[in-house]
């Protein structure tokens, strides 16, 4: 497999298409159809070797976890995923990594009927840029801002697994992979990572399978649609990406830490990156119906910021460029 | 500037909203609203230092040529621009290029009524990828598929300038730049090269101009709905992309060399790349009206392939894995 339209080929006759598609992946564009009823939901995020994954992440896992970062954003807004599209950069034409890519992707796009309809391949140092496009009936979004004084918070899943298991490869890789090492001056990430890796991981290829497999909670968010009244993905940790939704609602909230669920330390439940768990609110009212899908973590009052009930401050989140 | 989300909140302070934008930048993903009777229409491309654009390239060109590609493609389906969505990996943080890049990027969106409605920023190599969207009335589509024996082959704007423009920047910078030229086995780019270097660009300042500013050719595209019978934007050069609309198309075409428009090199005006006209087949039916838009460069026949009414066999076009 040599040329750019060999891989574009390729890519296509691995791909499934669905309904609402008028024309998929061939053509200057991709052609679709919104149903009645129904706003368009978008997402884009781009994967960086080294930046969002380790170096030695296999492909089909990249794959995976490229769409699955996306899902996870539609799924924070309640939205249904249609269709995706993928610009693949890469610095060589390489048949068996491009086929085990699309192992991952595929395997996730199938599983959420999600027709992946276009996008490009370009030569340059490996990065994964994907775009999600989902439905929601009009008015049924989750958002940021709806949080109400009174609310439950709730997070699904469990929480620093995937911290966890980064400072675990960091850790074995220090001396064979020094010079990938990213130390960027990030004091506060820095003693995370070594807080963590005082921790002792009770299984590291379960936990390893956390970072690279993150699991988009789509059917949760579709379910808390006219049920939640606030929703956002962690990706950057549960303080940072809570006080985004807290920031957003204009409300505060107190959280019990010992309920965070899971078993990493402390300071990777509350500021690990990576988990793609849902945060969302909604009033007592849905305890017993939500209880099967999430765990409760504290509630929504009016002082603005986040509170823990321990003494301990709250660690700072992950950041690309502080 | 130093966070992610300092870097967000700018690129959100300069940004426009527009009709059908539900919720813009600032939550897990963009609420759009399509209207009744418009399908949806999606393309996708990255650049890459190094690979799309000259190491040398400005922010705001760099800004500007990536959205442009994408709108070339919404041209090349008939469709009006919308909404899009960018992804921005840099290498460090740096806010006067970042608004130097959105000079450029803002400027062509406002032109076009395109509303930038999320992405994301990530540390890695420059890299840009942008999703765009636009609409167009149902079954009023253009593409590549739908050329008939006896239309007229049609290009618009001049072919080859930035072909020429490019290889006038290499000679330049082939001492200085040495460590960044672009030798990658490709031996009949190499060639098209040399030969373009022979050339003496009349006004490298002009040229240049196309090779960082493409035009993309919305407004023409839009006056093509229901009269081009197929429509493709022109970026790996026209011998290869014409090749891709008679393939589709399942015919062939004869190309009057000597008519293709501009002032470039006949190799260069065959199969230079980056140039983002457009290249449409129509019945001959609408030659008066078109000929203000676009020049008549051949026809469409039932042979397939392309053949040229010179002797010399057409030279390859560009492809970033050969």
């Amino acid at each position: 497999m040599t040329s750019e339209f060999d891989l574009i080929g390729h890519i296509r006759s691995r791909v499934r298409t669905r309904d609402n598609v008028v024309l998929g992946i061939g053509d200057d564009a991709a052609l679709l159809r919104v149903p009645p009823g129904h706003d368009l939901v978008v997402a884009m995020d781009t994967m960086n070797v080294g930046v969002h994954f380790p170096p030695d992440t296999d492909a089909a896992s990249i794959g995976w976890k490229a769409l699955a970062v996306n899902l996870s954003d539609l799924a924070a807004m309640g939205a249904q995923p249609t269709w995706c599209t993928l610009s693949l950069s890469l610095p060589e034409s390489n048949a068996a990594w491009l086929d085990g890519f699309l192992d991952g992707f595929l395997a996730l796009a199938t599983q959420h009927d999600c027709a992946l309809v276009g996008g490009d391949t370009t030569r340059g140092p490996l990065s994964i840029c994907v775009t999600v496009h989902g439905l929601v009936p009009h008015g049924t979004a989750l958002r940021r801002s709806g949080a109400q004084v009174g609310d439950d918070v709730w997070v699904t899943g469990t929480l620093g697994d995937a911290a966890v298991a980064l400072a675990e490869w960091q850790r074995q890789s220090r001396e064979a992979l020094l010079h990938h090492s990213r130390e960027d001056g990030n004091a506060g990430a820095t003693a995370l990572r070594h807080s963590l890796e005082r921790a002792n991981p009770a299984s590291s290829s379960t936990l390893r399978h956390r970072l690279d497999r993150p699991t988009p909670r789509v059917e949760i968010g579709l379910a808390l649609r006219n049920v939640a009244t606030a929703c956002i993905d962690l990706s950057d940790g549960l303080v940072q990406d809570l006080g985004h939704l807290l920031a957003a609602s204009r409300v505060g909230a107190l959280l019990d830490v010992g309920a965070i669920p899971g078993t990493a330390p402390r300071d990777a439940r509350l500021a690990g990156g990576d988990d793609y768990e849902l945060c969302f609110t909604a009033p007592p009212a849905h305890r017993d119906h939500l209880a099967a899908l999430a765990t409760r973590i504290g509630h929504i009052d009016a002082q603005p910021g986040l509170r823990l009930n321990d003494a301990t401050p709250p660690p700072r989140g992950w950041d690309h460029f502080r």
